[in-house]
């Protein structure tokens, strides 16, 4: 079995020195490699994606990555900037199903925005269509605008789509996710605005018929992003496309307060996967030890799960972190009175003792 | 002064009969003209949005809308749906510049799913373009896919597209705005991703140097997304596109925990407008005299400050509103122990009272 080791930029390293740490502690003989992604890679070889890294990813049964992005590149060139790398793996791979869990941990509700109630115990699956949609769409660019206020005008464009074949793989994806937990879904789409969305909503329709033990549900974004808001816990599954998952499920994650604690799993039609902490780089906070590895060791575990078939390990790991947090260790991010703080490496060893 | 009122569907005409008792108390002469709007004028025109009052639309300097959509309407086809209504009226009087706030009344701040001080005090408001982006981009509809993961398969695309000027005038329009608040605006963008909003970032970025007293932040809608849940009050003046702005318009306002109390206004460059409560239709509870009419009243008094210029009468009814919260008196949405429960039309007499 072999893993791409893809740490990235900012808080990259860090985070991933912890999970490959804890991944070695188990003992599984997996094969690990690692290579620059993102700014990294850019200042290395002058492209956030290397032809070497993508063969390494291409090659590997799952990616274990950290994070891309820093300040210092905001000024490249689109092509070039750390988040392509993301894009162009996702791209490269067909990594089309995205899962973002959004779990309060009990020990961490505190941490959250929202009142107690609403958080405790909440457990929503985001499943986040990951190559279509307005992300790759063509045409895209500039022009002279045609129709429109005001026809003459310089525009720019991006084209939204969605093919059949793209919604029912990924309907399927959340109905056999939801058949494995609450028995729920809720598609979120757009369709009293956008074609896509409506046709969107139409498959996701026709695939449910082959699940009748699975409820659907169907929203619109806009009422989505509130109900997220004041009713976390009336969610199950929640699929939807690229750009409306981008958005919800960082708003969801958000809801937990524990942000740092979330992993997540990109997969393809093979089972090959990305794994990564569903947080950023954090470049401000990059280098001194302090950020919460726990979302990337989380990550190692769902890539044990779906693309290594070690449900075992996996296990191991999640219950490993949940002594950790039952033991009151704290990195800064979730710390709070009565815990005890420590750094990234001393919760990365502690959850390697607690294994 | 000619205002055109539409009532529409569900709660619509139970609280914007309250509006216009309001504004009848303040003898204003105001001419006010009546027209079915939505799913009622489907039901007696076969239309949602009939010649006949789009034609007193536009003559009106103003339009005092209730809302639209009822589950009945569900199934006819999308141009007779009844939110075709709105999307027509803001096409047909170009109202492009749509006001959300998002304000957190100080007796109220118990309802919202936030900790109380993440939202006491909370003054956001949300500056949505209205008539571009996806939701009017040609071309829109199915085909065959040419490119893609599945090229000949069925798809469904929209166009997603923003010229220049249309972003220079809502850009102005938002630091306008900031200038009479906290000189702060955060654009809201996908720049990393798409086209069209790195345009979007361009142009601001353009028309900021003739605000250097303004403060220009730029923001990725994921990331906003995160932001309002985590530290709302960061916000002083939102500025996004039609697409985003829909999604955390609602977010924003969910945030507050009593969408109830919160207007909006949809404007053209002429400062004729469109006025309406945030929340919708809520046809589960039409017809029971228990819906909350103040985020109407108060877009009544948007639409006096607005498109009316009776900055003073504006005053008046927030005031008076304001003076009905301090009396304890609450419709059953914003209900809590220790205060009176009213219904809808003892609200609205409540406020005339307190003129
Ligand atoms: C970095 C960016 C391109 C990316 C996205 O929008 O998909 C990120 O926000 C994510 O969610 O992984
Ligand atoms: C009803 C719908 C078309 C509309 C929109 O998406 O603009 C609504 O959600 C709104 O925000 O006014």
């Amino acid at each position: 079995m072999k893993i791409a080791v893809l740490p990235g930029d900012g808080i990259g390293t860090e985070i991933v020195a912890e999970a490959v740490k804890v991944l070695d502690a188990l003992d599984l003989n997996l094969e690990m490699e690692s290579a620059l992604v993102g700014g990294a890679a850019f200042d290395a070889h002058g492209h956030p994606l290397p032809e070497s890294t993508l063969k390494l990813a291409k090659e590997a049964d799952a990616i274990l990555f950290g994070a891309v992005g820093d300040w210092k590149y905001d000024k490249l060139d689109r092509p070039l900037r750390p988040e392509q790398a993301i894009l162009g793996l996702r791209k490269s791979l067909g990594l089309f199903a995205n899962f973002r869990p959004a779990i309060c941990y009990e020990q961490l509700v505190g941490a959250s925005s929202l009142k107690p109630e609403l958080v405790a115990g909440l457990d929503i699956l985001i499943i986040r269509e990951l190559t279509g949609d307005i992300y790759f769409g063509q045409p895209r660019g500039k022009r002279t605008a045609v129709d429109g206020h005001f026809p003459g005008a310089e525009e720019a464009f991006d084209t939204m789509r969605y093919s059949k074949p793209e919604i029912e793989r990924i309907a399927r994806v959340a109905f056999d996710a939801a058949r494995k937990r609450n028995k729920k879904v809720t598609s979120v789409d757009k369709a009293n605005v956008l074609e896509t969305f409506q046709f969107w909503k139409d498959v996701v329709t026709e695939v449910h018929k082959d699940y009748p033990d699975v409820e659907l549900q169907h929203m619109y974004v806009d009422n989505a992003a509130m109900q997220l808001v004041k009713a976390p816990k009336s969610f199950d599954v929640i699929v939807t496309g690229n750009m409306f998952g981008d958005i919800l499920s960082d708003e969801a994650s958000m809801l937990t307060g524990s942000i740092g604690m979330l992993p997540s799993a990109s997969l393809n039609d093979r089972k090959q996967g990305l794994y990564e902490p569903s947080h950023g780089s954090a470049p401000d906070i990059a280098g001194k030890g302090i950020a919460n590895p726990l979302a990337t060791i989380l990550s190692a575990a769902m890539m044990l799960r779906f693309s290594l078939g070690q449900e075992a390990a996996a296990d191991r790991i999640e219950d490993a972190v949940k002594k950790v947090l039952a033991q009151g260790l704290r990195t800064p991010d979730i710390y709070s009175e009565g815990t005890t703080k420590v750094s990234t490496r001393e919760m990365g060893d502690a959850v390697v003792k607690a294994l």
